[in-house]
């Protein structure tokens, strides 16, 4: 593996970004610093004149299999206890929600402890709009200006915008060729940059990619080394996808307090349109985040239908075998026409390699499936749909790369 | 009036953060840097040791006057619409929603067109988790490590709050013994300290007082002569009880791109549990906006209870002007007892002066009633509720007072 690199190029996607758009949307352009303006000139912060918002393009396709979502929507009775929950919610709408969203932590609790054996308090729970205001929380409370945050790349590329967005540092290390991440590198460059906070997304996205609890011992022991601190964040999204005998960082969370386990409810709940992401570490860490957070961050009608659909777990989970079954079919079938397609625990596959990907991507996109372009130079991502969508994504393959 | 002083003391509620909590609550304490731990400390930014989390105890009382809620709960009309609206968008909820929520933008520029008689594109509209979110993103677009923020003092006691989540220096400068903000004082505090924003709130909080245009037009002009740049933010949270003649600053919103207008759906439509807070501002200023929010930040039932309230405008803002006539009675009524009010465009009331405003305090929620303990030193704020709670107010104040 290579040495640690203060970039973060290889891990954007690259022509990705906002580069279509939903019909309707306004034309929202490439922000600039507009020094025409009159009579007052927008003091934009410097790092960000010429860049576009995040994201992948939000576009009219038959096929979504870019952002791994989950393909099932969910069930009319799901539907309708949501609903009821809301509407209660709603009666009291006019009052401020619970700041410290006291039953939704529990309800995380109970349900961590039914999906991983690991028992939680509620007070060592926490929850946000989303992981990415998890992550944010995070980096307020504990990196900022004059610190560094650290991950290996290839990985999420969201980490160095939560990085910007709070003046923190950001310093890359390197996985391996296979994408798994070698202990003694991880322990090197924790050594060599100090940071005060270490991402480390298991299952990896976009690899699909689970850490060893050998690695993350690694790495939590090297974090224990530096002067004043560091607390690593496991981002488990694609946690519940994990193959029989993966393990999950949740077990390392009773001796570790400086370890940070987070999950999200878009991804094996078939939430991602409820924006609901959380967290488990100790109370210590928990109580930083509460001093960081916004007052009254998480909507009553958010904890509503977070904790309705937390009721419906198993309901809601149910196609997480499926899905797990359909991904290792459709590793076995990209090698099988002579493809790459790297080891998955997550719900998605990274594949390659291309000589152009851009017009594979592209190839795909006039078939009417839409795949990412994301990882490293050469790889693609798609997201594992229901079985006639990853049957269509095939089809169009074939069609596309002659094989 | 005094010169302006690089401090937030007396913005700040005095014995009412977090000084008691809701029943069933974790006990969640002080947050301190936990030297003991191992094997890792907790590298805490030393500017949060010792900090509690922001808000408003959260106390079981009768009588609720301390958070400035609107007292009316929504009707069963619309409880059955969002319950409805939210129903179609869970069935989706396994998609990510629209990041730039065009439908709510369009709705809320609609809604400003009747409110105010200003016309607004929705490409001039953002809208965020609460006028907190809001403001953190103005904060991250145009503040950060290096520049200053600035705002005149009494006023809205999170202003410093963001200014820290967001590494930007804080300065305030002062209002008028009588709370109004004198322009040439405004212009000279903005040309000593050359801010990037300045923080405007108009109704002020917890002050009642409405800027003239006039004054907002000053601070305008001074912005504009900042190198640099200057964003100007006049936050509208309570703009809907404005007195007749009370004009907005929608108005400056054509002429001034570095003007930024916020307000709330927590206030007069009241909805505060549903946390929606947004801004008109020009598209420049809300394109910077869209670079810094955290992708999908606006969850699908957010948006779907957002545009359901806004259907129901008229009904839900009907009490708006009966909550302006208790208004008004209450600030008479307390000058007859020969106490100070300030004349308030808001739904609360600043009152006073007491020599010991915290057993003030004490004795009012001894009675089942809350208050809130902020602004200058011997004054109170109490917001108006129902006419049975502003009677219940009364009486426990002429216990407590003696007056």
């Amino acid at each position: 593996m290579s040495g640690s690199v203060r970039a973060d190029a290889d891990t954007r996607p690259s022509g990705g970004r906002d580069a279509g758009r939903a019909g309707g949307e306004p034309r929202l352009g490439v922000v600039t610093a507009a020094p025409d303006l009159s009579p007052g000139t927008l003091p934009l912060r410097p790092e960000l004149v010429g860049l576009e918002p995040y994201g992948a393009p939000q576009l009219d396709v038959p096929v979504l299999l870019n952002v791994n979502e989950n393909p099932y929507a969910p069930s009319e009775q799901v539907v309708a206890d949501v609903a009821a929950a809301v509407a209660e919610a709603t009666r009291g709408l006019n009052r401020y929600p619970d700041r410290d969203f006291v039953g939704l932590r529990a309800d995380l609790a109970a349900y961590l402890e039914v999906e991983s054996g690991v028992h939680r308090g509620p007070e060592q729970m926490w929850a946000a709009n989303g992981s990415n205001e998890i992550m944010l929380h995070v980096l307020q409370a504990f990196g900022g200006p004059g610190r560094t945050a650290l991950s290996f790349a290839p990985t999420y590329s969201m980490y160095p915008e939560y990085a910007r967005d709070t003046s923190t540092a950001w310093v890359v290390g390197r996985r391996a060729e296979d994408f798994t991440l070698d202990p003694e590198h991880a322990r090197a460059t924790i050594a060599a940059h100090a940071p005060s906070v270490v991402l480390l997304a298991s299952p990896n996205n976009p690899t699909g990619t689970a850490l060893p609890l050998d690695t993350v011992r690694a790495v939590l022991d090297a974090a224990a080394r530096v002067p004043g601190g560091c607390v690593v964040v496991v981002d488990e999204a694609y946690g519940e996808f994990r193959r029989a005998g993966t393990p999950s960082a949740l077990e390392l969370l009773a001796d570790h307090p400086h370890l940070a386990v987070s999950r999200t409810m878009s991804k094996a709940f078939g939430l991602a349109g409820a924006r609901v992401g959380y967290l488990s570490a100790s109370r210590e860490l928990v109580d930083a985040l509460r001093v960081v957070r916004l007052p009254y961050h998480l909507s009553a009608v958010t904890q509503a239908v977070a904790r309705a659909a937390l009721r419906h777990a198993p309901e809601l989970m149910a196609q997480v075998g499926s899905l797990r079954a359909e991904r290792d079919a459709l590793v076995t079938w990209l090698r099988t026409r002579g493809l790459q397609a790297a080891d998955s625990d997550a719900n998605f596959v990274l594949f390659g390699r291309f000589d152009d990907r851009q017009a594979v991507w592209q190839g795909l996109l006039d078939r009417g499936v839409l795949v990412r372009v994301t990882g490293p130079e050469g790889w693609l991502r798609v997201s594992v749909g229901t079985p006639a969508e990853t049957a269509a994504f095939q089809d169009a393959l074939v069609e596309v790369t002659g094989r």
